[in-house]
């Protein structure tokens, strides 16, 4: 069987743990309200790090299925949410200094959600450079940047980074990623949330140092967004949908049809991704306006992040210091 | 059954016509060279008109499967290429004043194909109207602009295009727009031309008045490349490799395997685009650089545009005045 | 003599009219607040216009001398000052259809801030035609578009907004533009708002058509900031702190400060610019970050015209609908 | 007296030690060509370095006046020389691993000559490290990063490069920035290099730590170009120019214009920007049409860059190799 990736552990917890099936070492508990849903998925320990294929910590996904189409309301909403579960880390407080990492490539549009993010949160390590400050009432000490990805700058993302953690040694790293799920539906509405760490490129099966307490000697705070989704998930959804609706319909396809549904899901998903890789090699599927997503999504999260970290700022304040 | 509309009169022809198969009314003619491989479609009257679904006229495309990774040494012959069709199309010449028309929406990027190449273009009215010339031996008299789209300006592309065309009385306005392909293949390695019109916003189901000599009152030549498949197309070709290997491997799902060859490949496609359209409506999918390969198109557009127009301009000059 | 252009209707009457001197056809009246002051210059009959050198109509400024450092409260209350005077020209209700012009070249930032506004503002007009309404409670029908400067399409920008106006049938058209000063101190404090129309590129010297109501057939509601002086204001603007403050302190010199402060204002001035003309041809002087205050600036402007045109939005919403 | 600073060792020459003149320690070479003249300073001891203010080392300058305007064969000439300047340098062969470094902020479009050139120039590191090689014919092992300014990232660029070098630990650095002149008539004419080191920043008066082989363990080689001049050098000049066409035009302004002329010309220029900082601070002079400027420039040091670095490129091939 082949080893499906996700970057979502919420989805990862589904394909191999089960969907509302209890996993050893793994607890999960939903809030639900009106606009979103909170997920927190806790791995406590290796045993049920090793069911569900994500190291032990916390992790913690708002789904807000209007979001997309979202007024701006519901836009603040978000964002104040967002910006409390990011308190709720307790990884920072009003002394901390932090670096905001913005992962991806600029000139890709769905991977540039991290870049966007760092163009539009408010950094104010220079305020505190340049007026030899330890601490301020309003503004937290923050620093931002975007590393780019190798095929840009010929240097991989983790040694830009480590370089930089290594020179100016802040508490803590936030860093921003788009993530790829495996369901359209999560596209643009869900932001994960965790503190194991994140691998530069690692939902596309690049292999780089991973960015977590062990590799820089700080806490890692990694939010993420899934803005694609690849070309096999949409075959597989389809596929499900079709056979769902064939079995009703009639008699006729039954065979084949219990075939495909005795296959597991994920040797289906194989199967898919097999016949489609020679094909559609470098293909993704992302929302038509894709652009705009982005833009809003990566207000969303500046804004968290902004009243996350400085005490200074409500949500009444928040986007005025939007770029 | 459904009407299926793709943008490329090629497309059409094997849709309604059939691939290989002769076609009362329209005749098709490939060439085939070492890079690239021209078809020339000519629908000469109504009923050809009517069996493949294009209004009568010309169609060409130049088919170029390594455009995608394509080497400068390519990309120059297909401007050339390119070049030398525009000017077969026998619709300019050394004393036409032209109008270049960008379609498409430049905040989307694989819908700016049309606006990229109206950056890039040499426009050259500027001087005529300064000087107060008619003539140049070496520069064709070029005007060039991007309408936008309707969710961008509020005004219909058409109306823009229509106003000015009235204002500055221009002999030939050629249209540069992204298309859609129903094939993944064909996303960024084929260019179609036509002298038949173009709708602005066409391909993607937008009933919008049509730029053609009977609605401008001067000849349009469209060039249009593909940049998205939806999302149905890649569902369905998959099926189909699926189904094919499967009916070579096993006697199971014969069944099920029947019923869907014998759907024709409309039938399947229209069972498809049903299922999946609440479910991925306003979906591409796209090449993963659109952004670079939107990019390169826009290049090769711009130059084959510069050398069919402008008498003083060939291969070892044009990619000189390109931005 | 030489004739000095300035954009602003108050530098015209400063300059030919003199400052705080009464001209007759023309009325000046200043109204000062805390953080700004509106000086109203109403010129009323022929006599008026040919003494300051400007149409008969109203010219509306607006001085904000904080603008380029404000902070959130101070551009919110600007652009409430902005709309609030925009609805004082009396020229839309809730039933006009706006088209707004953005112009200027978006290549060249300090120009730009037409095409920013135009990206920002809210446009409405798509939703009247896709649902055939002519009226809507909270929303005004607006279209905008960017014609770019003829350097860019070779096209006039006048024939470009007279096509469309022509099809498209507007009440009221609001155009946007940067401006020139002769004084830095204006540079992006000052918003400029007249009924007396407007030539595209007409600050720069270019003699091109004037959009207003006799070449259009619709009223023309004008809005400019200047964002450049040119060369030569600086020079002379120093020259005379120089004179002004060796005249304080020396005998030395006083021949010559004789003959500089004899000469008219405009003598001077006209020198100067003869000696840098041939030395500093297209050069601007600019803020440094002109990037941020043009974005800032067109931010200012959308939410004052969206406060203007629509009755459904106030400045609560406003800075929802800027993107 | 002020302590003029000027980027430009040359103009620091001419400010310091005088034109024509000779300085002990430091040698002058000028080489003129058609298109084009290169001056070679040599400042070879710290006497030499004490008298022009500018460290030890070598300093070359490419003048070419029609860079402006330049046509495609003079840019292409002037990559050559450029590439071959560089490589004169002798601090680079085909083993070598080079980081280039963009400084500037690419927000302020005269300051982001650096990024640009960052964008565009060829970046090969990536597959030295993913195929293990040590070494290629054609290709040398090139990286290269913009690390944005303070005000943008809180970070220090001096921390990220020195965090970056000291991760992948590159043979040479070469740092590419914007400069100030102090001569109109070189804003985007004059290409500078030197082996000296350079401080991101320095021109504008940031004391930042200096980029060179005592802070960073390897040599550095600079290429600036001055793309801005500030307000006291537009208004200094004029002064000279209307002084000079005082004195020969009239008796009238003796007085004065001797007192002018004994100044020396830094007291003047040191009087003007006294005057002129309190109320020009923050403005800077350029070309109006910095945006195209700035693209031209990068493209010719990027493949100025691409010829001396890379065996395998020369000047037929380098135009393909840009973005």
């Amino acid at each position: 069987m082949y080893h499906i990736y996700t970057d979502l552990a919420i989805e990862s917890k589904e394909l191999y743990g089960g969907k509302d099936v209890e996993v050893e070492g793994v607890s999960v508990t939903t809030e639900t309200m009106n606009n979103y849903s909170i997920t927190r998925v806790k791995v406590s320990d290796e045993k049920g790090a090793q069911s569900i294929r994500k190291p032990i910590g916390n992790y913690i996904t708002i789904d807000v299925p209007d979001l997309n189409n979202s007024d701006e309301d519901l836009k603040d909403e978000i964002s104040k949410v967002l910006g409390k579960e990011i308190k709720n880390f307790g990884l920072n407080n009003s002394h901390s200094k932090i670096l905001i990492i913005g992962l991806g490539n600029w000139n890709i549009t769905p991977d540039a959600l991290g870049p966007k993010v760092v163009d539009r949160v408010l950094v104010t390590r220079q305020f505190f450079v340049n007026y030899q400050k330890d601490f301020d009432e309003d503004m937290a000490n923050v620093a931002a940047m975007a590393p780019g990805v190798m095929g840009i700058t010929g240097i991989e993302s983790f040694d830009i980074i480590k370089g930089v953690v290594d020179k100016i040694k802040p508490d803590l790293l936030i860093a921003v990623d788009a993530l790829a799920s495996r369901k359209m539906d999560r596209v643009s509405t869900t932001i994960q949330l965790s503190d194991t760490g994140i691998s530069p490129g690692g939902g596309v099966g690049n292999k780089r140092m991973t960015l977590n307490i062990s590799t820089l000697g700080i806490p890692v705070l990694a939010i993420g967004i899934p803005t694609v989704v690849n070309a096999a998930t949409i075959v597989n959804d389809t596929l499900d949908l079709i056979i769902s609706s064939m079995k009703e319909e009639a008699e006729m396809g039954k065979e084949f049809y219990n075939i495909l549904e005795q296959l597991s899901g994920e040797d289906k998903y194989s199967l898919i991704e097999e016949v489609l890789n020679p094909y559609m090699k470098n293909t993704i599927v992302t929302p038509k306006d894709i652009d705009d997503v982005i833009d809003d999504l990566s207000i969303i999260v500046a804004n968290g992040l902004n009243i996350a970290l400085h005490p200074g700022i409500d949500i009444k304040d928040v986007n005025r210091y939007i770029r």
